[in-house]
């Protein structure tokens, strides 16, 4: 039984290729696809003008407002594919007192199945995966994307084997082991573990689901975009901080932007895109500043922010060119500013971020000072997780009933 | 800056007054008030039939869908009170592996701000306290209302002390202290607790915020009532298992849908209610079979899950009432049935519970066995809170990237 009715009307889908996001390769659909030939990411195309034809701004309006209400724009074809623990569109949570601005909005994803907007691309890959038959899948991960591929693939029965560092939050490495996935801790980063993952899928024993080695996982992140335009009214924001690891949510939002834009639902506008990372792994902070296309490995990565702590990210041409094309930047913020934004806005505003959802404020708050962004512009970050994910300080006093209590100490 | 219309649309609002639960004596709306002259909670009585002539079911549905669109049927009278922090509608999750049927849903509360339920009685307490000018607000908790308090009350400079049980999941009174809450452990169960707060408020220290002992908790957790009536298409599911500690969305629901029948939206139907305790505290479950129309004490509680150790419910009566109304039952389930249940939803249909959630499953599960529901009946289990904020079992093995590592053997 399901009462959301967009996980069970049938619909006609509109993809008709992939193509590789670097040569512009076409590639079939509906056959099990990782990398482009060339080892770059492949994009869903679709037919725009057929969706266009077949969905209005209106009838799009008056549906549920979950993740699947977009499925004219998503590749799943049928809905009995659709795995699905409850996508819904995430709340814009004003934070006035710590961002110091009443137009600074965060978009909580921490609501998301598994707590983290890595649900939006499990989603879709593990709804595909199923799709096209695979019945193994291996992910590297650092915490959150592998909690969310473990729930979903164990929801359809597909078989899963996660890899994370050995120092990844001791909370998703439990939750990916509760949730039916096999999770090994490996004494290495995310991307030794994408190495071992890489072995066993040349090997065939599993399929990789690494980011943007599957071309799905974008389609789902690329439901943060769409959300947003009808979250404004179809008038996006002046500017969008997100944390950036690998970066499939930028991408993702990026190719939205273009979808909508050729169904005629917003302009030709776009937010500044800033690319937010830590200052102790920040390889597209410094291809972006040294102007170059691609960005090198970042050696000896360390930062509180594990989900952003990625040396190496195999779409970054794709993040660059996003950033640089919307007139916005790739910035870092230390450890120390991030763990400070975090307390602020749980201690003024109420509401607990995780530390890459801080890091998005320390870099709002930076540019603020330096004049990147105007307190009057219409800003959205990011908080990817749940902040109930990750440690917290210690609290105070235990209190003896049967003392005396002197309340007006208190 | 809130985009939502529902947070900034000025209204008319509809309480008349308000009265007892237990004499029917009746109390000014507006003004600052505890539990009645008797002892008993407090109910939030509305002009229904003015409701009923300024709102349509079709121009409610035609709004954003967050707790704020039932606002003609809240007791918030400006919008410059409503403090929010993105009270999105919960999702209803099909879990048909572990519940067995695919005709159980699991209403996801731990989608709310703070992870947790209880953001729906404390959103609405904070933004009426903020209208009636309270300062400062103590609570006992078992963790989850602490954090919700704190949450709301900080965002718009309420001070809050928080009172609980020395045992409370740690993250529970971190999250408080996070949250900008002074939080103290007490050496003692949620009642213990809960006579610290009232000594303190009789010497005029702080408003007293425990369970019913304000009148306007209720209403805020009422909208779950609310909302499984407008997601079922205003046909209430058969049977609802709720996790029963003080019990206030029960009665919140009960009241709920009376409010709904009286403006002509639901027929006279209501769902079975199932009141679920766990075995090692189970005062409701005791006075129910016994036939008793208030509850005693349950001496020396113990369960794992800690949201429903209660031993004593200031709105017992009501509890029992309403369970007994709707033809339905008080049930207790161990703790290792609890347990289970958890285990078997997250492995098995990537849904994790909270304890409470997990003796809903549990209870669930044993009623299936012994013909109290039917398996072609639509039940709807409440999920309290996010699993996350809970204890997970170690994980296992840590690989080591320089070996050799046998893929074959993973």
């Amino acid at each position: 039984m399901a009462l959301n009715t967009n996980l069970t009307t049938g619909r006609p889908t509109f993809v008709t290729h992939l193509e590789c996001s670097m040569t512009g390769e076409r590639y079939e659909a509906d056959m099990l696809h990782g990398l482009s030939r060339v080892g770059r990411p492949l994009l869903v195309r679709y037919d725009l003008e057929g969706v266009g034809a077949a969905l209005s701004k209106e009838a799009l309006t008056s549906r549920e407002t979950d993740l699947w209400r977009w499925r004219e724009l998503l590749p799943v074809r049928h809905t009995s594919d659709v795995v699905s623990l409850g996508e819904i569109e995430t709340p814009l949570v004003p934070i006035p007192k710590s961002g110091g601005s009443p137009n600074v909005l965060v978009k909580d994803e921490g609501r998301l199945p598994t707590g983290s907007f890595k649900a939006r691309g499990l989603v879709m890959a593990v709804s595909m995966a199923k799709a096209l038959g695979v019945t193994k899948i291996a992910m590297p991960t650092n915490g959150n994307a592998g909690a969310a591929l473990a729930a979903y693939a164990s929801r359809v029965g597909i078989e899963t084997i996660i890899f994370c560092p050995d120092d990844t939050p001791e909370i998703n490495v439990r939750e990916v082991a509760a949730q039916g996935g096999r999770v090994y801790r490996v004494n290495g980063l995310i991307d030794d573990c994408g190495a071992i993952v890489g072995k066993g899928a040349a090997e065939g024993r599993w399929f990789d689901f690494s980011t943007l080695k599957e071309p799905y996982r974008i389609e789902g992140k690329k439901t943060m975009g769409l959300e947003l335009a009808a979250q404004f009214g179809w008038k996006l924001p002046d500017a969008i901080f997100y944390p950036t690891g690998g970066g499939t949510g930028l991408i993702g939002m990026w190719k939205a932007f273009d979808e909508l834009e050729a169904l005629g639902w917003i302009g030709p506008e776009r937010p500044r895109m800033f690319a937010v990372q830590a200052s102790g792994c920040a390889p597209i902070v410094r291809a972006f500043e040294a102007g170059e296309e691609h960005a090198e490995r970042w050696e000896d990565a360390a930062t509180v922010a594990a989900g952003i702590r990625v040396p190496r990210a195999v779409g970054d041409f794709l993040i660059l060119r996003a950033v640089r094309a919307s007139g916005g930047r790739a910035v870092a913020v230390g450890d120390p500013a991030i763990l400070k934004a975090v307390e602020d806005c749980a201690r003024r505003d109420g509401l607990l971020l995780c530390p890459e959802g801080g890091a998005t404020l320390a870099a709002y708050r930076e540019a603020l000072r330096t004049g990147l962004v105007d307190e009057d512009e219409r800003v959205v970050l990011f908080n990817c997780a749940t902040g109930l994910k990750y440690p917290l300080p210690e609290a105070p006093q235990t209190l003896d009933r049967f003392a005396e209590i002197d309340l007006g100490a208190l």
